[in-house]
Parts: C-alpha cells; sequence; structure tokens
C-alpha cells in the first residue's frame, strides 16, 4: 500500500554507488540545461525569469518521492507556460503581485486536480484527448508562441494569447522596432538553427565520440546564453536599450501560501483543469515511450499524483505549474539518469544556482531567450502528421483543423475544449449510424458475407443481417429504421436473423427497440431471431424478459440459422 | 420534391367522401375532448387558459400541411407547458405582457430550430435523449407538475418549477387552505379517478358497446367541466372565493409578431433547443408507434418541419409552444381519423369554440382543471420501467436516476442536460475500457473461444486476443497497455494476433497506437499479426502505412492465423 502511493520505496532500497555515479552526472548536465529553458518559459508565462527556477527546485523533489518514471524530468514546459500565461492575464495585469499570487493558485488547483484524479485513478480522462486534437493543439500553440516572441526579438511591445491579438499588436508597434535587439535575438536564432542541423556532424567530424557530440550540439542554448550574457555585460547592452533579465534576486525559493479567494479560485478553475489534463498527457505519452526503451512500466494513476505533488510543491515554494517536459527528460534520458534520484540532483544544482549565481544572469538579453524558445517550439509543428492524418481520416482531421483554427484564433483553452467536444461528436455521430450488411452464404462453405460485395447464396424468406456496432441509445432508434425498411421492401420475407457477432453492448434502449421490433415483426407475420451473441451480452439480455418474449430463437452461428430456416416449410 | 416539404400532397388528391366523414367525426370529438387539457396546460405554463385555445387552432392547420404522420394531433402538452412556464418565468414576471411576448419568442426560436433540423436532416438528434434518460425525465416532471397542481386544488398561491421551491411556498401558504376550492378540486378529482378506474366495466355492463364505453369513459374531464362550471355558475362559486378561469375574450387569435430583442432571444436559446427536442422525442415515438398499427411510413426529417411549422403558426397566433400530444393522438386515432384532415376539423372546431363559446368558460374553476392535469400526468411516473432498467443495467439506472433527481430538484433544463451528459459519458467510458479475450482452438473445430470460458487448446508462443469494441481515441491507450502487459506476463511468447472481428472503426489515434505497438513489440521479437479486419476497417488502413510497417500478416480468419502460427519453428 505505502509503496504504491511512494514509489521510491521500490527503488531506493536497490540503490547504489554505480546508479548513482549515473544520476549526479546527469544531475549536472540538466542543471546546466535546463537553466535557460526555465528562465524562457517563466517570461512566456508573463512571470518575473527567478519563478522558472524556483519551480525546477521542490517540484522535482517531490516527483522523486511520488512518480514512477525513471527518467522523467518535471519543470516549466512551453505549452504549460503559455496555457498560464492566457489563464492569468484574464484575471490580473501581467507582472502585479496578484498575477504571480494567481500563479500560485493555478498550481495548487492543477495539482489537487491531479493528485485527486490518481486517487480516484481517473488517468482514463486523459484518453478523450485524442491524437489529432493533441497535434492539432501543439502545432497551434507552437506557432502562437512563436509569434509571441517575435516581440521579445524584435525588441517592441507586444502581447496576447491568440494570434489576432498578437498579430495586431505586433503590427501597431512595429515602427518602435530595436535594432542592436534584433541583432542579438537574429544572432542568437542564427546560431542556435546551425548546431541543431550541422552542430553534431560537425563535431563528430572534428573526431568527438557520437554521444558527446550529441550532448555538445544539445548543450546549444546554453552557449548561447553564456556567449550573448557576455556579449551584453561587456557592451552594456542594457544602456543601449536591449532588454535584458535585471536583477533577479538571490538565495533559496521563498515559500508561500496561495490566497484562499472564491473568486479567483473559480475564474482558474477551468484552465487549471485543462492545464492538468495537458500536462499529464503531454507527460505520461514521453514517460511510456521511455519506459518501453528501458522495459520498465510506469503506472498512469501513480503518476497524477507524482505530478500533483510536483504542482502542489510549486504552489507552496513560489513556482509556476509544471509537468514533465520533453527537452529536459530526453537529455536527462540521454546523460545517463538511471533512477529518480538524478532529479534529485538536479533540484540541488538549480538550488545552489538559486543561492549563487543570479548575479551572473542579470545581463542575459531577453532575446537569448525568446531565440531558444522559437527553435524549440517550432518543432512542434507537425507537418507529416497533418498530412497523414489528412490522408487517413477526414474525420480525424477536420477534429485537428478545429482544435488549430480555434487555438489560433480564440485561444489555447477555446481550442482544445471544440477540439474535444467534436472529436466525441464526430464518434458518436458514426456510430449512430452503424454500417450494417444483409449477408448470404458463400456457397459449399459455412461463411457469410455481404451480399453486395460477394457472390452469395441467399433464400427469399429469411434475411440475415449483420450490424457493426454496439447498440445503444444513439442508434436504437435506426435500428428499428433499418429492420423496418428491410421488412417493408421484402414481403416474401419470414424470418430475420441479426447477427450480434460485433454487438459489445445492447443498452436499456436499444433493449426496448428490440422489444418494439419483436412484436412489430411479429404483427406483420415475421419472426426475429439472434445469432452469434457474445457472452456478456447474453448475460445481460438474461436479466431483462427479451428473451422470453422473443418470437424467434438465438442460434450460436449464423450457420446454424440457415440450416435450421433456410428450407421452406409450407 | 414538393411532394416531400409538402406531404398534403401525397393523400389530399386521393381523399374522398368516406374519408371525410371518419376525418369530420373525430374533428368533432376531438374539439370537444382538448378543449380541458387546452386550458389547463395554458395555465400550467403560467399563460391565460384562453391561449391554449389559439394554440390549438392555426398550429393543427399547420401540421396538416406539412407533418407526414396520418393521426398525430397537435396542441399544447403538459411537458412542454411546464419547461415553457420554467423558461418564461426567469424572464419575465408571470401575467406581465412581456411573460405572453416571451412565449411568442420561445415558440419562434423552437418552430425555427425545428424547421431548421428537419432541412438539414438532423432528425439523429434526438437519439441522443436515450430511453432511460426519456423515463426519468417524465417521471420527475409528472411529479413536478402534479405538485405544482396541488396549490390549485387546495385554493392557494403557490408556484415554482422545482420540488424545492414548490414544496417551501406550499408549506409557507398552507394556512390560507380555501375549503370550497378543494371541495370542488377533490370532488373533481375522486369522479376522474373512479371514471378512469371503472368508468368503461360500468358502461359496458350498462350494454354500451366496446368503443363507445370507452369514449365516454374517457370523455369524464369533458364531463368535470361541464359540471363544475354549472355548479359554479349556480352557486356563483366566484364570490365564495374559488378561482375561475373568469371572463375569456371571444374571437379568433390575434395575430401577433414576436419580439426581436437581442437579449432576450439569448436567454431562450437553450429552452428553445431542449422543448423542441423533448417535443419531437414525445411526438416522433407516439406517431411511429401509430404509423406502425396502420403500416404506414413517417419521415423523420420531414415531422421536425411539420412540428416546426406548427410552432411558427402558434408564434404568430398569440400561442405557445406546441407538439404531437399523448392523450389528444391517442382519442384522434381511437374516433377514427383517418388523414390529417381531422386536425383541420378540429382546428375548425375549436376556432368555432373561440368565437361563440368562450363567455361559457367564465365559471370553470381553475381547480377542475388543476384536477384534469393531475389524473392524466400521474401516468408518466413508470415504475416497471424504473424497476425494469434498475435490473437491466446499473449505468442506464444511473442516468435515469441523476436526470429524475436533477430534474425535481434543479428543474426541467439541468435534469435534461445531466441526463444526456452522463449516458454520453457513461457510454464513452464503457468503450474506453473494451471487453478483451484470449481465445484458444476448440479442439476439433474451427472455433476459437475465450480460454477463460471454455477448454481450449493453446500454444505458448502465440497468443490470440480479441478486442471487442472499435478501436478509437478513447481506448488506444488501454489497447496498448492490455497488450503490453500480455507479454509482459509471456516471456515465450513469440506471436500476437489481434482478431478484429467486432472492430468497427480504427481512428486516427488507435491507428498511432498500432504502429506503436508493432514498433514496441518488434523491439522484444514479438510479432504482431491481424486478423479478421472488416472490409472498411482494411479499406481505411490500406490509406496509412500501417500495413506496409506491420511485421506480421493480416489474416482473413483466426483458423488461418492458427495453422500458419502454431507449428513452434525452430
Amino acid at each position: 500500500m505505502l509503496r504504491r502511493y511512494l514509489p521510491i520505496l521500490t527503488w531506493l532500497p536497490h540503490y547504489n554507488r554505480r546508479l548513482c555515479g549515473a544520476d549526479l552526472l546527469a544531475g549536472l548536465i540538466v542543471t546546466v540545461m535546463v537553466i535557460p529553458q526555465s528562465l524562457a518559459y517563466a517570461i512566456l508565462a508573463g512571470l518575473p525569469a527567478v519563478v522558472g527556477l524556483y519551480a525546477s527546485i521542490l517540484p522535482l523533489l517531490a516527483y522523486t518521492l511520488l512518480g514512477t518514471s525513471r527518467t522523467l524530468a518535471v519543470g516549466p514546459v512551453a505549452i504549460i507556460a503559455l496555457m498560464t500565461g492566457a489563464a492569468l492575464s484574464g484575471v490580473a495585469p501581467p507582472g502585479s503581485p496578484a498575477y504571480l499570487e494567481a500563479a500560485l493558485v493555478l498550481s495548487l488547483l492543477s495539482g489537487a486536480m491531479l493528485v485527486v484524479m490518481g486517487v480516484l485513478r481517473m488517468g482514463f480522462f486523459a484518453n478523450f484527448l485524442s491524437h489529432p486534437v493533441i497535434g492539432g493543439f501543439l502545432a497551434a500553440s507552437g506557432l502562437l508562441i512563436a509569434v509571441s516572441q517575435l516581440s521579445h526579438l524584435l525588441g517592441i511591445e507586444a502581447g496576447g494569447y491568440d494570434a489576432l491579438t498578437l498579430l495586431t499588436s505586433l503590427a501597431t508597434h512595429l515602427g518602435g522596432l530595436h535594432w542592436p535587439t534584433l541583432a542579438v535575438g537574429a544572432g542568437t536564432l542564427a546560431f542556435l538553427v546551425a548546431v541543431r542541423h550541422f552542430g553534431k556532424s560537425l563535431l563528430r567530424r572534428l573526431g568527438l565520440p557520437g554521444p558527446a557530440a550529441d550532448l555538445i550540439a544539445r548543450a546549444g542554448p546554453v552557449f548561447a546564453v553564456v556567449g550573448t550574457t557576455a556579449l551584453s555585460a561587456w557592451l552594456d547592452l542594457a544602456e543601449h536599450g536591449v532588454a535584458v533579465v535585471g536583477a533577479v534576486p538571490g538565495g533559496l525559493p521563498p515559500l508561500t501560501m496561495p490566497p484562499v479567494e472564491a473568486g479567483l479560485w473559480r475564474q482558474l478553475l477551468v484552465p487549471a483543469l485543462l492545464i492538468s489534463v495537458v500536462g499529464f498527457v503531454e507527460s505520461i505519452s514521453m514517460a511510456q515511450m521511455l519506459a518501453a526503451k528501458r522495459r520498465e512500466r510506469i503506472s498512469p494513476n501513480q503518476e497524477l499524483i507524482g505530478l500533483g505533488g510536483a504542482n502542489l510543491a510549486a504552489a507552496f515554494s513560489s513556482g509556476m505549474p509544471v509537468t514533465g517536459g520533453l527537452s529536459r527528460t530526453v537529455i536527462n534520458f540521454e546523460s545517463g539518469a538511471r533512477t529518480p534520484m538524478a532529479g534529485l540532483f538536479a533540484a540541488i544544482g538549480i538550488g545552489l544556482v538559486t543561492l549563487a549565481f543570479t548575479p551572473w544572469l542579470h545581463h542575459l538579453p531577453v532575446a537569448t531567450l525568446a531565440a531558444t524558445i522559437t527553435v524549440a517550439i517550432l518543432t512542434l509543428v507537425d507537418i507529416p502528421l497533418i498530412r497523414q492524418t489528412w490522408r487517413y481520416s477526414r474525420s480525424d482531421f477536420s477534429a485537428m483543423a478545429v482544435t488549430m483554427v480555434l487555438t489560433l484564433v480564440e485561444g489555447v483553452e477555446a481550442g482544445i475544449i471544440a477540439g474535444v467536444l467534436l472529436s466525441i461528436m464526430l464518434f458518436l455521430y458514426r456510430t449512430s449510424r452503424p454500417h450494417s450488411a444483409v449477408v448470404g452464404r458463400i456457397p459449399g462453405t459455412e461463411h457469410f458475407r455481404s451480399v453486395a460485395r460477394h457472390d452469395t447464396e441467399t433464400v427469399s424468406h429469411l434475411a440475415l443481417l449483420r450490424i457493426d456496432e454496439s447498440l445503444y441509445f444513439a442508434n436504437a432508434r435506426y435500428l428499428e429504421d433499418t429492420l423496418y425498411a428491410l421488412v417493408a421492401t421484402r414481403p416474401e420475407l419470414e424470418h430475420v436473423v441479426l447477427i450480434c457477432s460485433a454487438v459489445n453492448l445492447i443498452d436499456a434502449s436499444a433493449l426496448e427497440s428490440l422489444d418494439a421490433i419483436n412484436a412489430r415483426l411479429k404483427d406483420s407475420k415475421v419472426t426475429l431471431h439472434l445469432a452469434e451473441v457474445k457472452g456478456p451480452v447474453m448475460d445481460q439480455l438474461k436479466k431483462s424478459t427479451f428473451l422470453d418474449d422473443l418470437a424467434g430463437r438465438v442460434f450460436l452461428s449464423t450457420y446454424a440459422a440457415w440450416t435450421e430456416l433456410s428450407p421452406r416449410r409450407d
């Protein structure tokens, strides 16, 4: 029991020096690598840069205790930062103390929801975010983030959390373009793109072994941060109007108490739910992928508790909503992390940074961070996925397209809610008009196939109808229509056999329809039979009076129905 | 084309004197019978009694032109009146001119929605009201209506559209109980219950033929109205404080123009939608049942247009929302109506009543109408249906119970919305955790059955897994979990065959999961195969690259997979 809720107990007793060495190295690398992105994502959320560091200390500790993934790295991530900013800008002016407090409330609510969902074993909830909806949402969010960073790259004032606001705001302020900022931003961007595309092969050609080349290439943002900070300090760019991070308070994250205000909590309830679900989906997909690579297992419900704990820790330590991040997890995994202890080491490392090294961040240009985000985020726009979804299914594609368009135009919340609702509605619509086929016997076999697709043997007084869907309220009336239409067009009909091989459920509405069909066919001197009813469905039918009232029989196989009913009895 | 939208053209050319005679008689009987209920339902909706008559004239004419059911009788009905009252009391004080105008807007919106749904062929929309939800809603509404009529029966002031408001209002005003009113109300109630239970058999024993006895027994409310009106006029009960209908303006319904006010329209949008859908469901179920009895066909989408036309007519002729009513339709059918012309005759009859006979209604006690409603409405509380649903399925029952409780506590709108959402969620939850079975061969046959339920033949390096559900976003991850768990527990496994006989759909999310499963099993040296993939599903899979990447094969039958894969190859 204790082990289930504290997964650390499953691995800590077996912890040894070899594992510790690997985790220590990974923790060190992660510390260095995630500083730029932690700062950048806090700024993306409209928060002071240092909040990103604070959110990378205690939350990591909480996940180390509670999480089941061995290598997931928790912290601020781009999408969640975007959603946080969109939610907070609706309740308080950016930069105000109320804005900071709202961030704590958002972490608290989202943490509490995750823990509750985990305890109630509601991990399945996340399944309703279909892949096309997630894909569309990520692509649109990536575009939104990229556009939002343009203002930092151009050195102009602009803001907003939907495409229209962002673009008009950019356009109206374009006159204020600041050339030195643009130079830093564009230079960093060019450097990062170059490192990403050519860094690894170049380093290898210089004789570095593969993994090292890989790691150094990934450290591009770190070099950019160090380089531009040094440049900025040397030329005193802040004096020339280039926005820099500025004074960052030193010391460990101050402990905080999220304010208890009913109105504020109510306003942040839906955003917190969406942040929880989106964060969980992003995190769990990655955790499952990595667990599979090392043949480990993760528990989705315990993951909810782990991420919930991390967010609660953020709420009480001046943080912001966090989740398992793609890039930091990949760095952690590829740096050789073996257990969640690597997360603890990274937390200690970032703690030391906030204690001692924050003065060094003073001259860091904001444009450098914007360039870092832009390069990282554009990988979210997965064009092949969009093309592939279009080819595979127009229905899935329409859910994806609506999510994308609404995310861009109306913002992240509207986009994701519309996407989920639309994909559910499309599924219900499809199941409400099930495919059905009148089947006949493939001559000389016991196989029955659609008379429309195959050469089959049929007799005029017997109709075999296969329904390819569970029977439930949304298609109960459709079933009635289908059967009455069949009977109306074939006056010589005496028997109708409903083949239920694809019927996984018959709910109360469908049962009433079957009752009505049975009675009405009996009035028209046609007998209704069933065939190939599955065990669980049959068990349930036995709880009703339907089987007693059924005019015909329940056959084990279509062939049994055929041998019994096809000879005409005169 | 014209015939599709004007069904009158299909039957009017064949109209003859015999049909006309039958329709004329039915129209006459309906005229007499529906006057009490038309008045009563208008009062139930908080409107002047005469509005119920107005709503039984032009709307009937519209349905005669546009409807496809031969015997459906349109007019004010109890449930719709309750919903109308609940909606209107939220936007204007009962009795005010604004309240009357809002009723017109509600008819207009609901008529327009019905017509639009009909033209867009969206009749399937009504299918999402599952039978348990309808059953629960009707039962709760019946109770609400019965309680709301208590105040009229007791002669006290009380109102409200949810159980709590009604009961507290009744309790606080109980001191004002008016004995003469109670005497009229209780007397009428006793008379109506007696007629309903013993009238028919008594009349038969007196020598009347069955149908005539039936009709006279059904005319109980008419006798009650005539009797208590005469009594009230004779004793001048109004002088003694008994509430009577009072002065009813004579003349044909005044033509009206619903006010165009954006705010009001927005407030009435959701109520109008619910009234449309509930009215349509009530009406279409009855129309289908009666059509089946006479082997006629009705068109659900044209019915939407017919009911929509009737509501539009109500909006422009001082009416209220209408739909096909249970009791008036049964009276019409059993009085021998053959075509919608009977509706036209009833409209003319009720028109004559409003022209010439409204003074006669002056002394009609409101308590009589309340007794009429109470007796009619309690049949909606269908206890056997509730018991039967409980036995058949706890999941369906929970949707029913939530609908009932919320309708009682929060009112009709909250109840029906919660019921629909819950039944959709329960269905999605069920499909998100599909039943699956590892199957083995029944020795000596080509049949494969669950190894847990049957004695089967299996081999350790081959797993045959049958998934009993369409594969889509809600269960894609569950599928992955199921397969990985299977592989994790059987290290000697070399082949996994996914039997898709019950898979009617594979959406883009499930396709991605299958891709991931295929790749991950390949990594673990296990080959994934499919079997019994249906034609339409296979067609769709061919649009993706999945079949090219699939490590194993697609077998036509499970048996083919077995013969190919079960011999161990060393």
